[in-house]
């Protein structure tokens, strides 16, 4: 059993936010800033290719209700959401679960560098992705 | 209008990955990693809270349908997805967009900082989400 599956199992303790019959919030123990908070499907899918359509119609409305309320409850001004889909991209846990990161002024936090395409590069990505 | 509203209205031109009667999906510009792809509303929504529901669980259909099309097409392992709510969570364009980031080994691009919760802070801050 994964250890997100384990909290919605009341096996580990967890800071939760929000629970519902389908989705479970809570405070992330490492937080970015505090107050992140990660939101899952009690169900465990491994990621977004996984979860089914209408699930995940569902909690990305619970991660929409929930950001809400860290800007009101928390007074913080912004918010990352985010979701690392698959180790690769930095998915520790394999099982789906959406980053709510509160943002503030001088937080330190900053976006990952960027690059232009190279003449032609962005037209050979468009060719392969609609071939 | 807003540089995204006037891509949707062929003022600007973009890299267009997949379009339908509500959403947009073209490439950045600037991408993190090639293939970087922003998924839009064609409506101007500034942000989570203003979308509407039923708009943002068909929106973030589209971005799982083409994160996995990135993940087939352009033979990525996996990839991020994001949306920067507002200036200080570093959202240049006041439209809600949500980037998919193909990730790859050794792309360079580092997870955010974290550190621990000190005692009596996350009871703290559960109390504020609940008050």
């Amino acid at each position: 059993m994964c250890i997100f599956c384990k909290i919605v199992a009341g096996e580990i303790p967890a800071n939760k936010v929000y629970e519902d019959e389908n989705t479970l919030a809570f405070l992330d123990i490492k937080p970015v800033n505090p107050g992140h908070t990660l939101v899952i499907p009690k169900k465990h899918y491994q990621n977004l290719e996984k979860i089914p359509e209408q699930e995940l119609s569902f909690l990305i409305l619970m991660v929409k209700k929930i950001g809400a309320q860290l800007k009101d409850k928390l007074k913080v001004e912004g918010y990352a959401i985010s979701a690392n889909n698959d180790l690769v991209a930095g998915q520790i846990v394999p099982h789906l679960h959406f980053h709510i990161i509160p943002r503030h002024e001088g937080d330190g936090h900053e976006p990952w560098s960027r690059r232009e395409y190279a003449p032609g590069e962005a037209e050979e990505i468009l060719k392969k992705l609609k071939g």
